[in-house]
């Protein structure tokens, strides 16, 4: 069973992580037949953090996980702290599959988006 | 004449910098007809800073300025600490319009590069 990730940084500020947590129910509901489980993970300030939130779709059954980083820009983040928080999660379960996907910004399809957003 | 300034956080990182400035660069390129002026400021960290950035377009003979955050999250930069910065130069140059975007994380197509990026 596939599981996506959507992991962002977290905030001190509730409502953000709501944001996060929000965009994660909608995308439950279009990507209900390729993921039947969607999570949220955070890297600080929020929970579930990374590693729990992997656990948790690994203990409701997920063999396969895509973690997509939710970041505009491959920072520090993106290139080291995701990764290991990742990491210890794949140490731990070597038998599920678990991938990490671009962060946000680096996809092509970004430009597009600008593009509709300032015409 | 119209300016877009696509406003990031700034980094610590000057190649997370840089990737604005890149994606800023293409953007010159795809919006030329509509944008004569394309250029990046940033809340911290790296130059130009925000009030710099927009001030560079007018000095250039800029009338009318799009600010578009470049941010996923409506934090407190987003909030508050964008809209200050450019409020600076509102008051400073009252005959130039000035208008702040949704930032990218608000825009409805965000959903439909997730999906794509995903499947």
């Amino acid at each position: 069973m596939k599981a996506l990730v959507i992991v962002a940084h977290g905030s001190s500020r509730e409502a953000s992580n709501q944001e996060v947590i929000a965009l994660a129910e909608r995308m439950k509901e279009s990507l209900a037949s390729e993921y039947p489980l969607v999570n949220t993970g955070f890297l600080e300030l929020a929970e579930p953090l990374i590693p729990a939130s992997i656990e948790q779709c690994i203990e409701k059954g997920a063999t396969e996980i895509s973690v997509l980083p939710y970041f505009l820009s491959a920072g520090r983040h993106v290139q080291e702290d995701v990764p290991h928080e990742v990491q210890s999660v794949i140490a731990k379960f070597p038998q599920v599959k678990i991938a990490i996907l671009s962060h946000i910004g680096g996809l092509p399809q970004m430009d597009n988006l600008i593009k509709e957003a300032v015409l």
